[in-house]
């Protein structure tokens, strides 16, 4: 496996576009196109909250339900949520209009919007912004960025990976993009999500995939502990490599969920990193424990802590909170058998053994997580299982970006 | 049923003493006393997480197994929570202090710590601080109000509550103190709080009793979704009002549970209004549910909502939000039957009616929504179960708060 330079467009047959479609904001880049040559094979998995985002539904039953896909529609600054039947309506008139432009069936056009929610879609500047984009559409990385760009709302910047691997001496390429800043708590998936794969193979293994990554990825990563209504993560592949069509799990399979593991994990770390008014990424590491299970509920217990958070905003190496945090977090274990370290570019110290504080310099503590990346990692000396989950800090500009996000 | 005025010291029999013992703070009072003049049946409460501080271990085992507590000694600043047997230690070398000045036995001496995670108490400091309360013990409200505000850490202010009530024509008092800003997000009990009354009751009947009431009380309230480690609720009955001793449920249990109630419900209230670095008590109503358990886990998924208080604190009527943390709680409902309303002592107003966005004037709700105290009040129409919630908003000051707590 290799990773490379791109997005959304890195995959053979994927071209992008994207305008200033004045949706909401109206000094920028708000929609996004994507489009694939050949028909697609899709996977999704969405967000659990009861309450669903209209363009949630339409892509469930897109993905369940159609023979293919070939396009997707996004636009940022309104969610498309809690609008009811004309929200519906409104996915399906996008659909239409995509597939009048680009000579494709309704049923093979997904939409994704994120932003504001309760507030409808203006639809002549959705239609004006399709029809301004699809003849531009372009296979460029350029392209690929453009439309990574678009789709931002608080992000503060766009955020593409992609690697190429092999397949029976075939190089297949698998690429994406999100978007993600705050709400972000995912049940499922996260915000908005775009991968696209040019690699031939079965719908079935494609979804089984999907899904596995996912949880390792984007269910592993939390800014605020709200699960949005939007949480979205479309998988395309268009079979353009040209390799044997994966039919059944072996080495091919599993090549392909490595390259799949890289791109989507690549994407949720830096999802987590550039939560809303975050000034660092939060790793934390449990190893040590019984099982995997308990290792991810451990480490997502830590990285919600409003006061661990804040903690690391300060860069304070309040362990207490942290050991706070997991002892709340629904799982049973030894209080003082528990090891801590922190770790960054700037250094490893060790911070509690055997659940008591040791002599550790604050100084040097207070070094090391002066970094805009920082891991803390728990030893539950309970087992030999492990689990990574990543959040940020919680900061003022978080509180000052949601206190006025309306206005 | 009648409120007074009064805090521990309320009920007959009970007296109170404080002291700047010097434990952290080097400029205030830190360290209360509460005593009994008879013996006392007692009730606890306990903090649910698997990192317990020594002092809930130790008043667990009092509750559990003593024949009868006499006093409590509390102090602030330093939270006796991840400090090994030596933190053991010190909570018996506490209550052998306290049990010498005041001739009473070391087991009847309950103790509290709240402050610090992971440093050890200074314990000369501690018992000089016992000897320089216990000769100074008073009934007066004067000194209940005292200890209630030597035992404040980040609180703003200090949290009593009293009642009054009849038991066969005999009077009885029960009066209490709290104390919680932050780390507050209750299972079990909150932070620390002090609950006396001068009923006679059974310690089987006094429990059940306690327990009921916190589960709708300290439950029910969260200022950051962190469990503490040292969360403890104590009740001390010490049968001096004169009544007949309760022996069983009935008109004069009941009774007493509603007083319980009272001061609790007060005293919880306070305590999530006084979150750290809030600006206004945010309430939540859940009405219309299928159960009062998932009436209680909606309210409860609103009011941690970190997006949501951020919208309070932004005085922004942001009902996605609310929609959103309903949708994500666990429970089932149809998003597009939920009515939702904003209330204050300046009005009330219809934002959602069936899901979707009421023609309602952003004016009006912001002006409703600037108080230092605000409702939302959901409507699920599943059924006729309801359940209120209590935090706070997310602010600046809690960031601050946080980012440099152990500086």
């Amino acid at each position: 496996m290799k990773k490379i330079a791109g997005g959304v467009t890195a995959a053979k047959g994927f071209s992008a576009a994207h305008t200033a479609a004045g949706i909401k904001y109206q000094d920028r880049e708000d929609m996004a196109l994507i489009y694939s040559s050949a028909p697609c094979q899709t996977a999704g998995t969405f967000t659990s909250n009861v309450v669903k985002a209209a363009p949630v539904k339409w892509d469930r039953k897109l993905v369940e339900e159609s023979d293919y896909t070939q396009a997707v529609v996004v636009n940022a600054g309104i969610a498309n949520a809690c609008t009811g039947e004309e929200g519906m309506e409104y996915c399906r008139r996008t659909a239409e209009c995509a597939g009048e432009e680009l000579d494709i069936p309704t049923d093979a056009v997904l939409v994704a919007s994120t932003g504001v929610i309760g507030m409808q879609l203006p639809m002549n500047r959705i239609c004006d912004g399709i029809r301004s984009m699809a003849p531009r559409l372009s296979g460029e990385l350029a392209a690929g960025n453009g439309a990574a760009k678009a789709i931002m709302t608080t992000d503060t910047h766009e955020k593409e990976a992609a690697v190429t691997f092999e397949v029976d001496g075939v190089e297949v390429t698998v690429g994406g993009m999100c978007k993600g800043s705050g709400m972000i708590h995912p049940n499922m998936c996260t915000m908005l999500s775009f991968v696209t794969t040019d690699l031939a193979i079965e719908k079935n293994l494609l979804q089984e995939a999907l899904r596995a990554v996912v949880e390792d990825t984007y269910n592993m990563i939390s800014v605020d502990g709200d699960t949005s209504t939007n949480d979205t993560c479309l998988l395309m592949a268009n079979g353009l490599a040209g390799n044997r069509k994966i039919a059944e799990k072996g080495t091919s399979y599993d090549a392909f969920v490595e390259a799949l593991m890289e791109v989507n994990r690549t994407l949720a770390r830096m999802m987590a990193g550039d939560g809303e008014g975050a000034t660092a990424l939060f790793e934390v590491k449990v190893i040590g424990a019984r099982s995997k299970e308990e290792a991810k509920i451990l480490s997502k217990s830590v990285i919600t802590s409003s006061l661990t958070k804040a903690a690391i905003f300060g860069h304070d190496a309040n362990w207490g909170r942290i050991l706070c945090a997991l002892g709340y977090a629904g799982v049973d274990f030894d209080p003082e058998k528990v090891d801590l370290w922190f770790e960054s570019k700037n250094g490893k110290i060790q911070i509690i053994e055997n659940g008591v504080a040791l002599d550790y310099s604050e100084e040097e503590a207070t070094r090391i997580l002066t970094s805009d990346a920082v891991t803390a990692i728990c030893d539950m000396k309970q087992g030999n299982a492990s689990a990574t989950a990543w959040g940020c800090d919680l900061t003022y500009d978080y509180v000052k970006i949601n206190a006025d996000y309306r206005s």
